[in-house]
C-alpha cells in the first residue's frame, strides 16, 4: 500500500520503515493525507485510545493533534519503529499523552475490555491472518467502543496517461507482498472482514485521492513522493525475485513519473472503516 | 461506462438506450446516482444552459430539479432519444422550460456565445473526437460561462470477490467501446482534454461509488442494475466479435454478481470536471 507506516509482520525486507528517507517519504506522506484520512476521527477526552501497529508514528501525531485529551496508548512489534515514533511524537507534541508499549497484534500486553476505541491505519495489509487481528482487538475494546481501520487498494491506482509497464510494476509491489503473507488489496475487503470478526455498525467509506497539475502539492506529495517512491523501493526486490528486468522496470517507473507532467493524472482509493464491538 | 445515457456516435451495436428495459435501466441509475453525480451543480434563473447529448432524459430531469428557473435546451443526435427524453421529462415535470433540438455535437445550430452554461455527462465516452466536441461546447458558451462535465472510467471499477473472470468481461465492454470509437476510460483524461481545449478554472473531482451489504439500495440500484446490467448488454457484441465464449461470459458474469452478496463489495469512480471558458 502506499503509505505503509507500519514494519511487516515478517522479515521480508520489501517493507522498509528504517532508513531516515523513509522516515521522511512517510512524514511527507502522512501530512499530505492527514486531511483525507483523519477526517472524522477525534476521541473525547479522558478516553483510552489504542493505536494498534503505530509504526514510525506517522498517523500518532495527527491521533494527537485531533484528540488532544484521549489517553492514547500506541503499540508496534518493532522496538526500533516505536523508538522513531516516540522520538517524533515528542518532537511534534512534547506534552501529548502517549503510552509507547511493544506488543505483538496477535497478543496484546491488555486485559479485555482496556480500551473505548481502537485506531489501526496501515496495518492489516501486512498480516498474515488480519482476521485474527481483529478478533484480538475485539477482545481489548470494551462493549460498544468503536474500531477504526485505514487501508489502501492498489486495485485502486489508475493514471493518464494509461501505460501496461506501469501497472505492471504495481502489479510486482502487489504480488511482492502478497509472498510476504501481506495483502496491498485489502480496503475492498474490510466490509467482510470486520462482518465476519463479529462487529457491528460497520461503516466503509472510500476516501479518494486525485491528484492533476491543479493541485500541485498532492501531485508531489502524494503520486511522487508517496505512491512512486512505496513502489520503487521495492525495485530490488523485484529485482532479485526475477519478477522484473531492470530495463523493465526502469521503462515502468518512468511511465508512473510521466503521471506527475502538466497533462497526467492519479487517482486512488483508500477505505476507512468505523464499527463497534456489540454490547452484551 | 456504467451509466450511458447517450446514443452512440456510430451505429455500433454495443450502446444501447432504445428498448423499455434499457430505459428503465437508465431511470434507476440516474435516481441512484443523482445525489452524488448532480451534487453542487445549480443554474441561476434565467441562465440559459445547455445539455450536450442529454440521451433519453436520465439527467435532464435533475437539470431541472436542481435548476428550476435555468432555460435549458437539450440536444442530442438521435431523433428516438430526444423523443423519449422529451416524453420522460414531460411526464416528470410538466412546466420545465426545456428545449429540445436534433443537432449533432460537432456542428451545433447555435451562434457563438449563445448560452451561459454547458453540462454533458456521458456523451465524451462515445466520441471519437472529444476534442473537436470540447471545442465547439466552447464555442457556444459565452466568455466565463462554465462547462460540466461527467463521465466515469471503467478502470476504476474494483471489488470483492476479485476475479479475473470479472475483470476480463469488464475489459470486453471497455474493448468493444473502443473499437467504437469511444473510450470507456476517459474519466481520468479530463484535466488534459480540458486543458488542450482552451477552458481555464480547470476543477476535477472524483465522485465515487462504494457498495457493500450496509447499503442495499447501492448494491441494487449501481452495483447489479446498472454497472452489471451496462456489462451484460454487450454480450451479443462481444460473443459476436469472438472476444469470449458462452462459457467464460457467464463465468465472468457469475463472479461480478458475486460481489452483491452480503460479503461482497464494488468500487467505481465517477469524476467530474467544471471548466470556464476564458475571458477574451
Amino acid at each position: 500500500m502506499p503509505t505503509t507506516n507500519h514494519a511487516p509482520a515478517t522479515n521480508s525486507p520489501y517493507v522498509h520503515g528504517y532508513s531516515p528517507q523513509e522516515t521522511r517519504r512517510l512524514g511527507d506522506q502522512a501530512d499530505t493525507l492527514a486531511a483525507l484520512l483523519h477526517a472524522g476521527t477525534a476521541y473525547e477526552p479522558g478516553s483510552r485510545v489504542l493505536e494498534a501497529g503505530c509504526g514510525v508514528g506517522a498517523q500518532t501525531v495527527h491521533l494527537v493533534r485531533s484528540s488532544p485529551g484521549a489517553q492514547i496508548v500506541a503499540v508496534d512489534h518493532s522496538e526500533e519503529s516505536l523508538a522513531q515514533a516516540r522520538a517524533h511524537v515528542t518532537a511534534q507534541a512534547p506534552a501529548a499523552p502517549v503510552t509507547w508499549r511493544h506488543a505483538d497484534l496477535r497478543q496484546l500486553p491488555f486485559p479485555r475490555a482496556s480500551f473505548d476505541h481502537v485506531f489501526t491505519c496501515f496495518v492489516l495489509e501486512h498480516l498474515q491472518d488480519p482476521a485474527q487481528a481483529l478478533a484480538e482487538l475485539r477482545r481489548v475494546l470494551r462493549p460498544g467502543g468503536t474500531l477504526t481501520v485505514i487501508e489502501g487498494d492498489h486495485g485502486s491506482a489508475l493514471f493518464h496517461p494509461d501505460s501496461r509497464h506501469a501497472q505492471t510494476v504495481i502489479d510486482h509491489q502487489v504480488r511482492l507482498q502478497s509472498a510476504a503473507g501481506g495483502n496491498a488489496l485489502i480496503g475492498r475487503e474490510l466490509h467482510p472482514l470486520l462482518a465476519r470478526a463479529g462487529y457491528a455498525a460497520i461503516t466503509v467509506r472510500p476516501r479518494t485521492v486525485y491528484a492533476d497539475a491543479t493541485r500541485p502539492t498532492l501531485v508531489d506529495g502524494f503520486t511522487r513522493k508517496t505512491f512512486i517512491a512505496m513502489i520503487e523501493s521495492v525495485r530490488d526486490e523485484a529485482l532479485a525475485a526475477g519478477l522484473t528486468t531492470t530495463a523493465a522496470w526502469n521503462r515502468g517507473i518512468t511511465d508512473l513519473r510521466r503521471t506527475t507532467d502538466p497533462d497526467g493524472t492519479f487517482h486512488y482509493t483508500f477505505f476507512k472503516a468505523t464499527a463497534r464491538k456489540p454490547q452484551p
